[in-house]
């Protein structure tokens, strides 16, 4: 390590700001201030003190303003202020790289950080969108009939936590890190508040002036406090919620903090982890596995210069084969690895984010090796290979003859480092080996066999967040090991941290209480903004239509339609005729349609009945209003169930009630669920399902060509 | 309070025993033992001691025995013997009903414990086997598509645990406490070690020997300690569960124990809360809702002698109606509550537990009455009213003037006493009251009113972790305030634990890791057992029926039948008499199927286009064998979408693959989802669903007349 170039701090940079309350703030009189350099070059970037900052105003501002103008708007409104947000940043993305560099962040790795973060938003966006009502409470699963004449019933809802998303964050991923957080909390409707890492919280801030620039974001929705929090976790309760990205030891003092403990904060950790990438013993080196991993391996200690939470620490793999591994992953960062300066375009690998960093990962090299490591790349013999004016560490290979040494899976070197261990060959070895390590975020498992990859996963899938399967099939289409995807759960057990981050609409729950609610059909009808099943209805039959003394709901437009809209058919009879002519014209001559003798065999069936196609198939007939109209489609249908069998000469009549009204917030249509019930002449159910239709905002319609997609 | 009969304990019960590593275990030189004593009478009635217990040698017992016999069965057979040994317990339940008395528990009470413990069983029996599949990995959620050609994609599974499931318990349920915790972990495979309270915990003995005496439970799946739980915790590590249920002050030193902190157990708490019922602003005192009200709130404070972590501790009604609610509780009280030996038939408030809760109670009472509290019903002045030779406390209700008093919302006095405050009148203000509590386990509202309902869901459900909305419509049917249901969550953030227990199979995965798993479609088609589109098939076409060289996939039991058997139907060409006649024929006239002008002004349709009905009807002629078989019967549909419009001269194909094959543990068949995929001439996709049938285990069925309802 050189000593940095420190002496042209001739031009001070002002104290770096917060936002809070709803202003950027500096100190006023600054005392303890943090000096923050360039990882390449040692000059002076940004200077970071928070004495005096009103962290109890800041909780204040969330939980009053903030609340406020988040409530007034609904799930999808604020989703797709996430996707004008993310497309606000996307056209000022350069002015972020030019600052990231200074991190030792190289162009590539500005795509994981600056791209992913903004990328992240894009998918939550339109996940909220798709996924989520547009309103704001959230049911989940099904509804649960507690009396028997369904009086009373229970079903679940979320609903945003009252109070403010802290998060806490990891010095490597400055953006990424702030918006995978920041994301799934405005959905859900809780103000945040961002505390980046003290090295790079100069980036994060950039970035929140331009999210605040935009003029996108409500009032109170997001603060910024640029550097230490300080007491900011005194003024928390059970109504807020803090995700902190970081070491296992603060992670630690942060659980331990009494309001945590006592007061019911809600707080998630997510640690950096010992990974593992795990050869299954069905590779060798002939197959294309074998190059498929060794390629991951040396991408996930090179990109960020190997300071990812998820980056592969441990590569276990058979022994027999593990020579031929060191060599080929020893081939591979000579021919990848090139460390320097993160603004020169060929370099591969930037520097360490500190020199504190540094020495940190040469310390904790020093222990494995000290615990038995053999170096096969780099480590501290090799420091003068790489360039000594910045925190630069040259890309480091270590093995151990015993898979099992302690220090292997408890000591973690945040640089471009990895240890090879070997495992018998046998599944349970290699499982007992990954175990060692206490908890992961991910795990790679290399095998192209779909029976060792479900042994693998029922027997690491507990120590792990995220398992990725590796084999000649997705190789190449792979969002890779290291790369936690908006879709999918990102966090992991143990000293993973035991927190999730992520996982599509998964991580928007996490910032909303889930709430068990019993009660009437009209008392669940009126808190999930859902119609439930003996709720009131306002019903008219064909009749009523006929005679003009009730309007079919198919002719309302979402803005007279209301849940509870009810159309009852009349009843018509199915005939012996209509059961064999439907089994003729759709080539369905299925026995219990067309052979009374088998029907009556079968343990379902009186006789022969008509098709359950044939009675979805009538039922639309029954409640369809044929002219144009506001219901544009019909698109899908969900969750049909046949109850009570239909047989010749009786008679069904169907049932169904405006459910569920989501208007599009990007289209003069919304989606209308309609609860179906069929039922026979004696009143018994013959069917349940959920009709999926598409009806226009306003009818008729301003603007004919609405719409694109039908799905 | 009188002096216990201390004098009778001529006979020395023996030390309680614990059953540890397959064991029944003594401690062999007992030196601390807590004597336990009738509640009623003060008659010893057990001597707890565990001194010398191996609690190491249970946790590997749990890990190893127990994992691994759990491990041989698949979460159906574990929820069917769940069944049966609810079937057993129900048979013994007098001797448990019998031992129960000398807690001070009612024969009302024991309903509530013995009972319910026992129906919670059945329950997660049910809904393991409805709700979950029948292996050992459960899906969570869709799978998500993460390259563009589907050759990588990612999907959650939950695994179980690989540790142990600790349970340490309250007092008040020593039955049910332990089997609602107990049933999901089974369920979920992982091995239980339960620890009762001490003053009940003979009760828990029973009932463990009970079920160890069922000879129902696999080796290591249940252990007990009798008493001190000891080091327990030292043993436990991120594999492992610890679900507690008792005082937040335990809880809190239980959650700073550093395998909790630093070793990542996975530890849950639910702590007694001071439980709101809050009366909305539209009720008078002349609704029914005023009179169910009054009923929940004597309900709450009687039954258990008011000993349950969800009795109402604070009643929160509009300033105005106040006096009138204070005078309908004490006139309620005094026809309902009789107080005395529960072994009497008309005693319908028992004892408190113990001479311990009797001076608990008191001095939280004379706090709240310190802090400004009215006494209007019973406290410490009527003492005497109820009598002296047990652990026996009078009905109290006490009212404040001040409804933000601190003591109201902090002091809980764990027995017959509640609390009336005043508000407004405005939901605001009754949701500002109630939050006071910091986090409770249940609230009752009790409104006819959804919009109000809805208001108060909004405000309060972030507070709770269950609302009972009472009205007149489910005022005789509620399961009641104070009863948590198997279906729903029990639980509630902050002062109430944050933890959460039960609802249905939400319970389960609390004992299970959620992993995501990424990789080609072949490799999750073996981690989940289900087919993914994409992965290999095996698939026959109609020539290959034919000709003999292949099978329908409808031929085949589930003894042949594997996920992956497909079929590829024939091409068929709809015309537009097809189309006429099927709108003719079902009534369906919608005009997108029968005017071109108007389907062509439709944004969806190039002209007119064929019903979606008559597409799935024709993909069910196209895939069908007509001839009896093992596809007893179709009994539903799931995910149908519309993706592409079928017009007329267009011609469609359908691709039929065993999706997810689930056999019945008790039945003669299984179910198994069909993956539906129709395709067009183009190979565009025109729709998408999964096919429900019921498919015989063997074929020809050994039993023509198998299995009973088709749903």
């Amino acid at each position: 390590m050189s000593t940095q170039n420190q002496a042209a701090d001739t031009r001070q940079p002002q104290i770096l700001p917060s936002f809070v309350k709803g202003a950027w703030w500096r100190p006023e009189d600054p005392q303890k201030i943090a000096d923050v350099r360039d990882a390449a070059t040692g000059e002076l970037v940004a200077r970071v003190c928070t004495d005096g900052i009103d962290t109890a105003g800041a909780v204040e501002h969330a939980r009053t303003v903030g609340q406020a103008s988040l409530g007034t708007l609904r799930i999808h409104d604020r989703a797709l202020i996430l996707k004008q947000l993310a497309q606000y940043l996307g056209e000022h993305k350069a002015e972020l790289y030019e600052i990231s560099y200074a991190t030792g962040a190289t162009a590539k790795d500005h795509l994981i950080d600056i791209d992913g973060g903004i990328g992240t938003l894009f998918t939550f966006s339109s996940k909220g969108r798709r996924e989520l009502p547009n309103s704001n409470v959230v049911v989940d699963g099904a509804v649960e009939q507690l009396s028997r004449d369904g009086s009373f019933l229970g079903e679940h809802v979320y609903t945003r936590l009252p109070g403010v998303a802290v998060q806490i964050n990891a010095f490597n991923f400055p953006v990424w890190g702030m918006l995978e957080k920041f994301a799934p909390a405005f959905i859900a409707g809780v103000p945040t508040i961002v505390k980046p890492a003290t090295p790079t919280g100069y980036v994060t801030e950039a970035c929140v002036r331009l999210m605040l620039d935009s003029g996108l974001l409500p009032e109170g929705s997001l603060q910024l406090v640029s550097g230490s929090a300080r007491d900011l976790l005194d003024h928390l309760d059970a109504r807020d919620h803090v995700a902190f990205t970081g070491s296992a030891a603060t992670a630690r003092s942060l659980r331990a903090h009494s309001h945590v403990q006592e007061k019911g904060v809600r707080f998630t950790a997510e640690t950096d982890s010992l990974n593992a990438a795990i050869m299954a013993p069905d590779v060798t080196e002939d197959s294309p596995e074998f190059e498929a991993f060794v390629k991951s391996v040396v991408l996930e200690i090179t990109a960020k210069a190997g300071q990812k939470c998820t980056a592969i620490r441990r590569v276990i793999v058979p022994q027999e084969i593990k020579p031929a591994v060191i060599t080929a992953l020893k081939e591979r960062a000579a021919q990848r690895a090139v460390v320097g300066d993160p603004r020169d375009a060929a370099t591969t690998v930037g520097p360490l984010s500190s020199e504190d960093q540094y020495f940190e990962v040469l310390r904790s090299v020093r222990t494995l090796i000290d615990s038995g490591a053999t170096v096969e790349l780099g480590g501290p013999e090799e420091l003068s290979s790489v360039p000594q004016d910045g925190a630069f560490f040259p890309v480091t290979v270590l093995s151990f003859d015993d898979a099992r040494t302690p220090a292997v899976h408890e000591v973690e070197a945040f640089g471009p480092v990895t240890s090879v261990l070997g495992y018998s060959g046998d599944v349970a070895d290699a499982v007992e080996i990954a175990a060692l390590g206490g908890g992961s975020l991910v795990a790679t498992v290399c095998t192209h066999s779909p029976e060792l990859a479900a042994r693998f996963a029922s027997g690491i899938g507990a120590y792990h967040g995220r398992v990725l399967f590796l084999d000649r099939d997705d190789a190449r289409t792979s969002t890779g090991h290291g790369s936690p995807v908006p879709h999918l759960v990102h966090g992991g057990p143990g000293r993973a941290g035991g927190g999730e981050e992520l996982g599509g609409v998964r991580a928007v729950k996490h910032y909303m209480q889930r709430t068990a609610v019993q009660g009437s059909p009209d008392l669940l009808t009126g808190i999930t903004g859902q119609w439930h099943w003996g709720a009131a209805a306002n019903t008219v039959t064909r009749e009523d239509v006929a005679n003009g003394t009730g309007e079919h709901p198919f002719r309302k437009s979402l803005q007279t339609l209301r849940i509870g809209d009810q159309f009852v058919s009349d009843l018509r009879t199915v005939t012996l005729e209509d059961i064999q002519e439907f089994a003729e014209r759709t080539g369905d001559t299925f026995y219990a349609h067309t052979d009374e003798e088998a029907a009556m065999a079968n343990p379902f069936f009186p006789r022969r009945v008509a098709h359950g196609y044939l009675l979805v198939s009538w039922a639309a007939g029954l409640f369809v209003e044929p002219a144009p109209g506001p219901v544009l489609a019909n698109y899908g249908l969900e969750n049909l169930r046949f109850i009570t069998p239909v047989t010749y000469d009786d008679a069904i009549r169907v049932t169904l009630t405006a459910k569920k009204i989501t208007p599009r917030v990007t289209d003069e249509y919304g989606e209308v669920a309609w609860d179906a019930r069929l039922t026979n002449q004696k009143d018994e159910i013959v069917a349940t399902y959920d009709v999926l239709t598409l009806v226009a905002k306003q009818w008729p319609t301003p603007d004919s060509g609405a719409g694109q997609d039908v799905a």
